[in-house]
This record gives C-alpha cells, structure tokens and sequence, in this order.
C-alpha cells in the first residue's frame, strides 16, 4: 500500500540539485540533449524520485516595494541570476524559446505559458507604477514590458558571449534610466563582512 | 595548372540559395547539427564549390541618410528579414550566440566578431545622429546601442515563440519612439500595385 508522502528536510537542497543539474545540461546540450534516466544518474536519484519536487520562483521581487521597485527587483535577480554564473548557457529561458520555438509540442507549450506568466507580471508590475504615478500616465505598458523584456535579453546575450559583467552593470543603468530610478550605489549581495586588507 | 576563378552570373544566386540552407539547417538542428558534405549534398554542389562565395551584409542600411535614418533601416531590415520568415529559428546570430557562447574555438570566434561588427555599426550611427543634433547631446552610445540590440533580441524571441507580427509591429514602434521619429505609415515591401478588388 502506498504511503503518503511525507515532507522531506532535504526537499529543497535535492529539488535544488536537480534543476541545477538539468538547466546546466541544457544550456550546453539543448534541451533536446536531456533524458530523465540520465539526469537521474547523475545526481543518484531514482527518476521517480527526480519527479517529486517542483513550484515556483518569482517570490522575491514580489517582496520588494509595489510598482518601479518590484520592476527594479526583478531585472536585477535576473542580472545576479546570470552574474552567479547559475548555468553555463545562461539564462535556461531565453535559449529555451530560440531552441524549441519552431518544435511544437509540450515543451514549447510550457516554455510559452512561462513566458506569458513572466511578460504578465512585469505588466502588473508597470500598471501598478503607472497607478502610483512612478511613471508616466500615458505609458504603454506592453511596450514597456517589451523593452525590459529586451533589456534583459541583451543581457544575458553580452553575458554568454564575452563573460564580462560590465554587461549586466550597463543593463542595471539601463533598466534605471528607463525607469526614472537612481543608479544603484553597491554591487548587489556583496558580503556586508567583506574587508580589504 | 589553376586557373583564376572567373566571376559567375549565377554567383550570387548560389551564394543565396547556400546560405540559406546552410542557416535554415542551423536554426532547426543547431550549429552542431551542420556538415559542409551534407549541406554540399543537399544543393548539388561541390565542397570547394560551397566554400568560394562569401561577403558583406550591412549595405542596405548604409544607403539610408546617415544617422538617425540608418539606425531606423537598420532596425527595420532586421524585423523585414524575420517578416518574410527566412529562417524558421529566426535570427540566426541570436540563436547561435546563445549556442556558441559556452563553446570557445573558431565559431564563436567569428560569431563575436560579427556581434562586434554589427554593434559598432548601431553605434557608429547613434555618434552621427548625436553631431546632427537628431539625439540629446548626453545620449550615451553605448547604453543606446546596447537598448536597439534589446528590442531586436526581445522582437526575435516573441517571433520564434508565438510567429505574431504584431510584436515586429511593436518593435518598430518603440524604436522609433526611443530614437523620437513618427511611427511607419505603411507596411515596409508592399507592393505598390496591389488593389483591393
């Protein structure tokens, strides 16, 4: 008789592994470069076990202050998500839509509704602004949405090719100019600790 | 002995229909899915055959009035060159920098150099469009080309994913309000003949 599944400790240190392990095979390999069994190996997992662990991700930006400063959060854990060098390819999305954009099916289907689930949250996010007169009352939120969209893109695109953070630094610039926001004065999640000498 | 090779009245016919299976073939499979024998097979021709027609690109937005003129037919070659649907994957340098960037050796070598040459480009023309006064003297060339590379990437990435012009449509649009020209009064290509009825 099967037993029902109890909450783990290390349910979010594993769940973490996987997605690691898989996300960074795909940004080399492509997606259609993944097999579960592989996966499963890898990480010595059983692949029913690999299934048991998934949710989502856009928590912390909706913790930051509504309007500019959820738009501000978010393009920047985009930005600390690439300068962590998370995956070797980049960001897991953006490769993903170019990849599996002309391959209909499932794959592509949920690539779409996170992308449409990502675009519809910056929008809240730009209407809310707009609502709080942070930004322009006249501004065209999905042309807005659009360019940050972009802004990230180009990000990531600098990034993968030549390394160089000065890439993200400029789409933080950037993402504040367009905004109407200060620049920032820290790099972010430097260690508070952290001395010289 | 040799002979010195003779330009050909089907050269450039050739070298059209190489390049687009070549990238057609890349767009679905990837770089790595490409073979100059199998590429060779498929348009009848010759291996050295293959490899005796290569050049340029940019001429067509060289021929608008400099500055601000170039970066808006530059801008609109490229979302032309994604209407007509050339390659299924879209941009073939977007998909391939995002491919290659984790492969160091001679392909990502020349990707680079072509992203270098096309961003030096953009900027080249936001320089001459800030002398002509068609820009604020402040404009920064580099955030402003790093932004056009952005609405390019993000126009490519809603294109392959859902194949909507209106986000061309939309790309278009905000260009020109950012670079603060009137929006297109017709679609770019039609033909001047067509009637309705």
């Amino acid at each position: 008789v099967p037993q029902p599944r109890k909450p783990r400790s290390d349910g979010v240190r594993a769940r973490g592994a996987i997605i690691r392990e898989a996300v960074s095979l795909a940004t080399i390999e492509g997606l259609e470069g993944l097999s579960i069994g592989q996966l499963a190996d890898s990480i010595e997992m059983s692949k029913s076990g690999v299934y048991a662990h998934f949710g989502s991700k856009q928590e912390p930006a909706l913790a930051a202050a509504p309007g500019v400063g959820q738009l501000v959060a978010i393009c920047d854990a985009f930005f600390d998500h690439l300068a962590r060098r998370t995956f070797p390819g980049g960001c897991f999305f953006a490769g993903a839509v170019l990849e599996m954009g002309t391959r209909p099916g499932l794959v592509k289907e949920r690539i779409t509704a996170f992308q449409r689930g990502f675009t519809a949250l910056i929008r809240d996010f730009v209407i809310t602004a707009v609502e709080q007169d942070e930004l322009p009352p006249h501004e065209d939120a999905d042309a807005l949405t659009f360019e940050l969209n972009g802004i990230i893109l180009a990000a990531n695109a600098n990034f993968v090719l030549t390394g160089d953070v000065g890439a993200l630094d400029m789409a933080r610039r950037v993402v504040r100019r367009r905004l109407g926001v200060s620049t920032p004065t820290a790099a972010p999640h430097e260690p508070a600790a952290a001395t010289q000498g």
